[in-house]
């Protein structure tokens, strides 16, 4: 009975998110950039998050190496594991390639044969100053930056993590080609802890792989193991029965899950308002901005603890809500629900009168529902009266 | 030295795929349908393939329920798994909700006070006689069918497993509920399988869930077990850290790559013509569709088994690309190097001269090209007989 229950309470905490009013189809739009950097024109794809156009928030930015391969499966990752709040929802931006290799290696390789020219710094500097630039001025965007990247990608992204340490808040490197040039990344790194210039969050991940691949990503970590410093939060994740070719989604999956660990709220137990908010203020700190706990959130965790016979926390959750939505008719007439089942009539007439009046405003077609709640409620104290009068 | 040279051919192969002429953006329609059936107006979504509009191929269809929640990130895994060949290009067909407690639960509950009515072999109708009637009429599809669904949406594909055999060749049933009306489902599965009645292809997976899902799940498997069949193919799949809630990608994930198990060609070692066709007959039987060796993936077995000196295979390759794609010159041209790298000069000088034609014909810019390679084989062919005539 017990399982049920709390079974009934996630569903209806993730049902919270179908009801919301947003289009089912993303924007997905294409720009050229006229790279001075690069002296070419480049191509990225962005795709926004549901419900882009009809809000006015801001998100967090994900960017992403060989945009053709890998934006549509990481985009679909974001949307769904920020509508299941694990993360929070991203504007995820893929650069399309022109030549990978020449982009994505950070030096000379020492095989002359393969006449390729070092690239990789030229195509960060493009990133930082011509891409992120452009995505800032044109949508609407929070400092909080990802930069992710598979094998030279990877590697990429390693160089990014050593070479611009202040650019990118996280790195997610998903089976990073590090073997390359002699493995240089590792001799890098360790210059740049030892110069204590190392900075931000790092998510590494191998698949099962050839030992080229695996020996410089093991030798890496104990980079990173060496010379541990607050400044840096790094973690690995071992892709069992994938291959170098195919480890990527789950990569870019564990990768987003490991950088936003700690933003999820355990689904076990209900959260009352004090737990919620030092939550959303940890939220805040990781991305730099104020992040506030949503309506339908505090809603539905209002709901479970009402159910729990939790009624003073639930009411404290719904009162808040009543104060952070201000023109919310839900709000009010949540509170004014629980507040009527709780016995506080005169509270609950409050409650309703205001979602009345937001209603005649707003949104007519409520007017009237909320006109039957308050004739229930004046009812009910008519007979409260009449029961004392006597 | 050697793990370096498959990496190199691994990422020949995976790159060949970023060489394609193909939007960077898939289509996404969305489809209203009168439905007669529910007597109401239906949403799908309907994601189709990179590249549906520029080509003639049929696909195989994956329809989901919950579509407002789950098509997004199922469509983004169908791209990937598909890039990287591990299943079929698929068009994602995506159910929006209206009353999804009606439409997906199979009996009338036992509990009045939900006063629910049954609704789930409606929804199936509607999905069998109205959507799938729809997309194969608006779309190229081919026969082969898939229904994808979680929680309530599960406990609905395991419905259509039992209840309607015939209509999907595979069902991915991702933490389905069911617990639901005494275990109901394991009654009907029996009963399904006594008649000799069971059919097709079923995944099952299950996350860390309450005792109520978990044990409705391992009493479902066992009824699988205790009736080993021919005519049906099932695997589960235990997903460790995750919930209920959480586990929906990686089932999706998982789910695809189940039901193409063997789709994928090992990586480890290169194919030759007949170990490939044997493999596209096996996915043209799971297909009930001739699915052909695409040319670029020909052209890479062919560049790898050259690469290992193995030519009279390599050449088997490059010859049946240019009979089955006759109006390639890539074909040809690949064709010619490989014959002139092997010293049959008259031949390369024949494909060369082929490609020549084709490109004067299709595609003007090719044709300096192979003028040059056609001067560079007569010039070497005038040497050859210059160093006999003496």
């Amino acid at each position: 009975m017990k399982s049920s229950i709390v079974l009934f309470f996630l569903l209806l905490l993730s049902n919270s998110l179908i009801a919301r009013n947003k289009s089912t189809i993303n924007s997905i739009e294409e720009i050229a950039i006229e790279s001075n950097v690069l002296a070419e024109k480049r191509t990225v794809i962005v795709y926004l998050p549901e419900g882009y156009d009809k809000s006015s928030e801001s998100y967090p930015v994900l960017y992403l190496t060989d945009g053709e391969v890998h934006t549509k499966h990481s985009s679909g990752t974001v949307d769904y594991l920020s509508k299941f709040r694990l993360i929070p929802e991203m504007i995820v931006v893929g650069i399309i390639n022109t030549d990978r290799n020449s982009d994505l290696r950070p030096t000379l390789t020492r095989d002359k044969k393969l006449e390729i020219d070092e690239g990789a710094d030229r195509f960060l500097t493009f990133i930082t100053d011509e891409v992120i630039q452009t995505i800032d001025k044109g949508y609407r965007t929070l400092g909080y930056k990802v930069l992710s990247g598979t094998s030279y990608g990877g590697l990429f992204a390693v160089n990014a993590f050593i070479t611009k340490p202040n650019v990118f808040d996280a790195i997610i490197a998903i089976s990073p080609s590090l073997y390359w040039d002699d493995q240089v990344m590792l001799h890098k790194a360790q210059g740049l802890f030892s110069a204590g210039k190392a900075k931000g969050t790092l998510f590494l991940s191998i698949a099962e792989e050839q030992p080229i691949m695996t020996n410089a990503f093991n030798s890496f970590v104990s980079v990173l193991e060496k010379n541990p410093t607050d400044n840096v939060n790094w973690m690995t994740k071992k892709i069992s029965d994938e291959t170098h070719n195919t480890a990527v989604l789950l990569g870019q999956y564990y990768g987003l899950k490991s950088i936003f660990n700690g933003w999820s709220i355990p689904e076990q137990a209900p959260q009352n308002l004090k737990q919620l908010l030092s939550r959303y203020r940890k939220m805040s700190h990781q991305l730099k901005s104020q992040i506030v706990l949503p309506e339908d959130r505090a809603n539905g965790y209002g709901q479970w603890l009402m159910h729990l016979n939790r009624v003073d926390e639930a009411l404290e959750l719904f009162k808040w809500n009543t104060k952070t939505y201000p023109s919310s008719t839900i709000a009010y007439e949540t509170l004014g629900l629980a507040e009527e089942k709780t016995g506080h009539l005169h509270d609950a007439k409050n409650s309703f009168e205001i979602a009345l009046n937001i209603s005649r405003k707003n949104n007519p077609s409520e007017v009237a529902r909320f006109e039957l709640n308050l004739k229930r409620i004046n009812d009910a104290i008519g007979k409260d009266q009449e029961a004392i009068i006597p």
